[in-house]
């Protein structure tokens, strides 16, 4: 009856919408340098399962400026569309044929600021069939009103809302796969995680 | 199958209802200039992308009190439906047909206090099949319990929830309409993106 | 399409459910006497409305206590089943015969705790087809948590989540049925209210 | 119409899902010996409703370490998956053998974090028809954006969100059928209960 | 060494400063109802311990409104003096003089807002020597950063900052003066209080 | 120049001041477990300590409630100064007896309500020239105004605010006094503690 | 004894620090906007009371931009000096030899960010002997740790703490010295007081 | 008369107490993330400025867990004193002797948690007349109450408040000391500084 409609690595694409520097100190949902980690986070497990990647902004060379400088690195090869003005990316004709040229159906969105520029793409994707899975933790907003105005225009319209931390899980599976790989991705992007697994290697090795 | 229900600047009206200076003192779920700031930014927008824009007021001469002056000044020549006693708008005769007289279907709704001056006319509208969009952080009630349980109920009623951000954004669809236009009304009401666009210009005409 | 399922004085009921002095003590999801106020608002409009209104108690020769003071002095004449052990109401047929007995279908509930005592017979009524609406800020419970999680237990089910001031500006529909009375329930609840008025008959009246 | 899902306690089991003593410092979203004390509740509702209960851990030879030691206690002949790698509990068929092993069709689940080892498994019950029943604060995360993100997710496909104190009252039904027993759950796990208990008890026998 | 400067019941007068319908609706560090009990308590304990109480407002036949209502029936004879503009009340001579008559070397006071018409009287009393006593919650300001620096301000100068209760608990010294009087004054504003006494001589009387 | 105050075992006294079950009730600026998991840490370190421990109450027989049974239980033989209506626990001579009959310089108090119970002796002790240390989080209030407002009065009177860690870790000076014992109190009322030594434990055991 | 160190309109000036557009995006201690709002208030307030006013930035060329817009319009002739590197504005001799040339030792500070840009310089001010007030709510920093470390800091050597409204209500003494003005003040930047403003002339002129 | 005691980097050393990746899981009154951010912060400042930095350990091969990889990677040739059970570091010989081998008398001090391992080393210091400024957001304890009490505590006692950004403000003086490296300091640290740095580059630069 209730389908689990479950990331599945062969099927997802990532997108990432505006992480602009100029946008980041629009972001006020969450503290800055925690926002940055959760974006670095959807970064390297966007690297980290191979999925592909498309980058996006918006008004790179006005006051939004240019994509964090990491994003760059990691994705030196990635589509990244300048959009010349449409403020949904999903009107850029550039940026859907993109995501289609992915072949995938799982969309993994995350972006600033959430109501604009993760929500009307997102609605736009649903409208066109594709899956959609936000990753809250890395989409922020002016404030707690906006944020939760935004996600529930969008999980009513079937978007399914995520941390990154479940987006890794829940691609991954099973440990097997690869316990030093998640094992590291995790460890980089939660302290506490790390500050476990250094006692654990500590105690054990001693 | 999930219908993208996007705003559309030729099919939208603006509904403000009872944004009096009395009842602003009753908004107590958002700080009162960040309020303010948020009532000014939608009558900012209804004007800059000409949408009709309908005013009403409750017991305007009693203890609920005028208009916000800046509304008046700004819609000299709006509807401005000073209702006798409904304290849902929507039983108001002269409003309903204020609004039928628009054309539009898509209702942008915003006012005092939430869950009865804007939740009342909204699930009303709904019930006639006009699309209903709720700007709620212009908005405004007495906490965040009422808030909560009044976005809950026009949710459910198939409302969509927005902030005016959000509501100008889906509006104006591409900068390349009037990059001037949009920045101007962004930065006069965050201030974080006037900087931006301060910094830009020194640095660029530098 | 989207009902407006709408409360009308003559098809509505109150039920107050274990608003009992010891259970007071658990709510801590507002404050204490914020919430008494809000209890006595629900009381206040269900006499101002003359809703038949249907109390209740669980054990209250124990622990948790006799019913608050002003709620018995309120509503001398009403229905008080004391359940003998019952925790959901519903499944005392005493409760349900005296909700049945008003011929009443919309149900307007509030009471200790949320997820308990308000959420068990809410849900129950709904299956048996009554109109649930809940006076969320005149039901207590012991932090945000549980709260939350009642809630969407009964939205989901279809219950509307309503304040008290909600609850009786639905009913009343038009200032003009009683300006007096209305207001006085409004300043007796509501300091700001109070003092709005306060203020303008001052000034009105000098 | 609305169908009330009610917990029974013929048919309901218990799932506890990585309440292991290193994953326990993971979680941020509440208090932790405020977490711990409703985890403990759960046992011992479980543990007191006699409902066949389940324990799963990852692996726990490693950082994410043992589970809590009184669960150990509490069900020394409960089935422990030790889970070689899945995250998703559900992926392992020791773990869904053990709960179709119960018989039962409502499970009631909790578990470290939320939108993983809590979320997964639900979403994939629910599949299987389960109906199922979340532990909200005996399921912990990072954060209230995890939370919130991981209730949605849930919620949206079917699971009932519901606290400790939910689940044991709407199993137990009506106090006559243990007054002693249910009270002594309360009383070791809600504080303000214990000393309504205390007081009632003084007053009275003196 | 740490002289204990203990209110005394003989040697100490209140001050209520601007405590104005107006003014009201500028107090945002608590709720409003919470805030207005507050005051309202001052009040009662100022005529139960029968203290000289002076009461002054600022401009009240503008904005800033005449006093609570409350205020005004409670303290009929009371010195009532209508500052023509001095913002500090201490640079009234009226004022002054009013508070020198009592005789008084304690002083009791509350106001709006915190950082102005408290703080300033306050400083400028203990200049003269007098000992000064904040009733913390029964002064309201903007927002907490006010408040906090001005508690900072007046409490670097010498002021003590109480709480009602802790005024009132002082002041009475021991329950054996008056055990009726005192239990109904906690009562009558401290609903959890009320509980207690209700729920003792409920089972007591049983 | 500035002298160390610093807690000796020898020298210290603990004085739990109305921690009665009504009382408890009263008590909102902690969660009520986590205010009495407090509570019983100072009990258990005044035991493990061999503390000289008084007890108090304030009319124990009406609405306030008897003193918590695990303090009774806990501390048999150690005074209990029911008082029969000083509210300053100072101001009964039977607990100023019991105090200096510990020959103690050092009062380490803790107790219900903050700025009275707590407060008012605290005071009265330093103008007696006792070294006083409040524990700040066994010592419960209303809220975080009332809160606020008695430590700055307590502070600036000289009392030194602590946490039952900070007491006990003060007291205790060196693990080397005793490992098994310091870490079994800690492990008994710090949840996140027990958690260390658990995983500590298997590790290194396996 | 306890001197009241009182602002005096003739002996004091404002110094305001580091307000540059850069900068304000690290301020996360406030709203954005609020903030904005406040730092103009402190502006307005200067030129208002006619007080010499010096302006200081760090950097203004870089990456931290220019001044505030609104604040070099405001103070075409004020003296405003670009440090060329020292972060401590005190050791720059021009802007020393710019507050000296005011004669003035009543200081008025705020910057960006408090426990630097304005503590520094109040630390050493107050060194010299001048008499500094802190607007603590026009004076912006990372988070609420830092702003309460830097309170404390300053507090302590001798700085009074106080709002943008505190230090306008205290420099005007009373209304009389010019109602007109002073409400304009209050009304451009309390948006609450701007509301009683229109709700009393509107009642008064109706 | 008030003199600024200001810290001067030929003067200062650095104490970092027990930031051990197990005590680190008992940190709560900050995010785990953030707070590890400040502490990497203190390191770096302290390797910038070369200043001596002493390391400490409590039971670092029991529960308590090894130091931070990062700070022993950091500070190779640094003294770590691990202590054999002393709780206050001041009670260890060999951390005093190290301490005193700097020749310093300004100690920058932080550590985990707060009230224990900061406190009690800052007050002995104190009292032997070193100056002593505590990195607030560097060190971390269990909740606000413990924070706050720890503050009230450090403070009296004449230890400076202040944050890892000020520390390194007011050690550098003058930015012309070193642009770069400071600048790259805070970039590592502070992602909107970052943020600031690169938007800034990017425009200058095109």
């Amino acid at each position: 009856m209730a389908k689990y409609s479950r990331l599945n690595k062969d099927d997802a694409a990532v997108l990432l919408i505006d992480h602009q520097v100029g946008l980041m100190s629009l972001v006020r949902d969450m503290e800055p340098d925690t926002y940055k980690n959760n974006v670095l986070a959807v970064a390297d497990l966007a690297e980290y399962f191979n999925l592909p990647t498309i980058l996006t902004t918006s008004f790179e060379d006005g006051p939004n400026g240019p994509l964090l400088p990491e994003l760059i690195e990691k994705f030196p090869n990635a589509p990244l569309i300048a959009r010349p003005g449409q403020i949904n990316a999903w009107d850029n004709e550039d940026f859907v044929a993109a995501v289609k040229a992915t072949g995938k159906k799982q969309l993994i969105i995350a972006g600033i600021v959430t109501e604009v520029c993760v929500a009307f793409p997102a609605l736009a994707a649903l409208e066109e069939e594709f899956e959609v899975f936000i990753v809250t933790d890395a989409s922020g907003t002016f404030n707690q009103i906006t944020r939760d105005a935004a996600w529930d225009r969008m999980s009513k319209a079937g978007a399914q809302l995520m941390s990154w931390f479940a987006v890794a899980s829940e691609l991954h599976r099973d440990w097997r796969n690869d316990v030093e790989g998640l094992g590291a991705l995790f460890a980089n992007h939660i302290s506490d995680y790390a500050n476990l697994m250094t006692q654990y290697n500590t105690v054990k090795g001693s």
